[in-house]
């Protein structure tokens, strides 16, 4: 009875794997602020629910494959909004952003081939990547220079003949960098250039804190269509985490007939969930403008307290709700099992991802971890308070 | 810019590369009678409509990776209920039977490692074991043995160092057959006996129209408990195909391991779906009978009309709602698409799956279709009428 040499070359989730011991403490009765996952924590527009509410079929059936035509017409216009003219074709609904991944993955990798992906970077493209069997080459960055990637030398340094593909996701999970419009043009050169994919994972876009960026996405290079695979998502956007309902952009027809064969396989999306979707892009221009200041408030909360605790290292993120830091902690994966186990405040304790996974190469990222700010003001206060009381007592009992 | 080997191994759904013609034919303004898709058109219970209309959460959030325990304790006790005891982390929610049987090829197959499946199968099971790189061996049946595989001496006959699985449909699809309980233990032993993986997908468990058959299990065979992951479904079941809420039931904790994995790297399965499909469990056992009864009569009328077809080849079947059967006509594929793109009678025509692809074996199937008897009364009485009517007139005109 064996498991695929797959499946042991992917990791447990790092935002994911304290879940269990995360119900243990649960189960003591403590509180834990959670800042381990990227699950916003404004309200899921009320539309959702009408539309959910309002529908009814008699028979629950399969919607068709590429996903319902009213989604695909609403995503049609939201990227018509942003610039981009899109076919209906162009457009492929997917089980979340995840699905969307998941299925270029395999539509793109074959066993040994690599993908080019900056690190520190979403933990679970490993999960993809390895699923395909294909490799990940990873491009360091540092704290110090931010966290940024976008140097055309050390991408180019990184490309061999087994390169299928370039993954970015701007804005950056777990950095919060944001690319410029040139740094965006010299990746796109460079996918053309070498004839590689050019995936971008772009589901934080309408999250971008300096006015300069605007909503930026790479769907605008008309000139990389072969080369762009564009992921997206409702769950960041609307806050509609349990949707399960992304999607991919892509204008390669060849790409996209290899799609549809795995979205044929696994039938459709939820229905109810697509109508759900479909009726969130009816929101109003206000609704993005308002979900951005009040996670511009919470970064500068996040980052201001971080600032303040002794021997803790920041960058302030210029987009997403994820900010990286350095913490005066021997092991991040230790404090967190520390911080479920062992730790209390007044009952409460605090979690966030450990930095290690969201690297390649070993030994990084041990001290650092993710944080993600997706909660409201008095909470954030609260956690970081937690936060640096937990690093205190950590360094005097365990270090 | 290169598509993956495994994608191009993978082929269309045949039971979905028909749609863009049949959006053409309908804007034509043809109807058209769906036997294509194993879509059941009885209603969905309400309980999971008033499930979803009364759920209400602020901020639609991710659930856990492995499911809502809601949910997972409404399997259990549906599984009790067939005497078959599950612990909590026995059961993985998924994204679909189909997530089900997808995470599981990844987790157990290695590129050119081998799974037996008896022929005609569902052929989505290619993709799902491509994806994983792995290798079909086809286990050859007869329409005139009844399409029956339960022969020891040709399973065993099939298996070799690089046989990691059996995959059975049990009651099955597109064939109908449904194993009895000496044929379920004689494969359970080949599957203990040589160390593989035993995948049984019984999403059709409760359409058996033989009282002998009872609602079959593998499950209660516990001295597989290391072999056996059972891939199940509320879609057949309780006419659900668009919640796409399906699970893998599995006590090898090696392979929980494995799939949880991947699990997490998709993040959850959608929340509403979830909810709805826990309430779904709560109908009566009544519900279960008039289902099955009714597909019975289904299935008497369309293997009625069937045999009084000149030239027609059927058996009937025992199980699920499909029937496979031999038409006279030089290729199904070519007469799929000449119904969809000449053919129609008072404005109608119809559509079922053609044969070929359900086979691994080159050459079969080839003028056999498989029948979904997924429609009432009325409307299958129509549709096998227009088959009649058409197969004279394809024969008249085209061969």
């Amino acid at each position: 009875m064996r498991i695929s040499i797959n499946a042991n070359r992917c990791e447990p989730s790092p935002m994911r794997k304290f879940h269990s011991l995360a119900v243990a403490a649960e189960k003591k009765g403590r509180k834990i602020y959670h800042l381990n996952i990227g699950q916003p924590d404004l309200p899921t527009p009320q539309a959702f629910y009408d539309a959910v509410r309002n529908f009814h079929q008699r028979t629950l059936a399969y919607e068709a494959s590429p996903g319902m035509p009213v989604l695909i017409d609403a995503v049609r216009k939201y990227y018509a909004n942003l610039g981009v003219e899109l076919s209906p074709e162009d457009v492929l609904i997917t089980t979340g952003g995840s699905e969307a991944l998941h299925l270029t993955c395999l539509s793109i990798l074959d066993p040994y081939t690599e993908v080019i992906i900056p690190e520190p970077y979403y933990p679970n493209y490993t999960t993809f990547v390895h699923s395909a069997g294909g490799v990940i080459r990873a491009l360091p960055t540092t704290p110090e220079d931010g966290y940024r990637y976008a140097s055309r030398d050390r991408i180019e340094s990184l490309i061999t003949k087994n390169t299928r593909a370039i993954l970015i996701t701007n804005p950056g999970n777990p950095t919060g960098v944001v690319l410029n419009e040139e740094e965006m043009r010299m990746i796109a050169d460079v996918a053309k250039k070498y004839g590689l994919y050019l995936i971008c994972d772009e589901v934080y876009r309408e999250f971008c804190y300096d006015e300069i960026h605007g909503v930026p996405t790479m769907a605008r290079f008309h000139d990389i269509d072969e080369n762009l695979v564009i992921v997206d998502s409702v769950s960041k956007r609307f806050s509609a985490c349990g949707a399960r309902v992304g999607l991919v952009v892509t204008k390669n027809k060849e790409l996209q007939q290899a799609l549809l064969k795995f979205c044929q396989s696994r039938l459709a999306v939820a229905t109810m969930d697509q109508v759900g979707a479909a009726a969130l892009y009816s929101v109003d221009q206000d609704f993005y403008r308002r979900s951005k200041e009040e996670y511009r408030r919470r970064r500068d909360t996040v980052v201001e307290r971080l600032r303040k605790m002794p021997g803790v290292k920041v960058q302030e993120p210029m987009g997403a709700f994820y900010v990286m830091a350095s913490l005066p902690v021997d092991d991040a994966d230790r404090f967190q099992h520390w911080l479920l186990e062992e730790f209390e405040d007044e009952g409460e304790t605090v979690m966030f991802a450990p930095g290690a996974p969201f690297y390649e190469t070993p030994g990084k990222g041990i001290n650092e971890v993710r944080i993600a700010y997706v909660l409201q003001q008095q909470d954030l206060e609260r956690a970081m308070a937690l936060l640096g009381k937990a690093i205190d007592r950590y360094r005097a009992e365990k270090m």
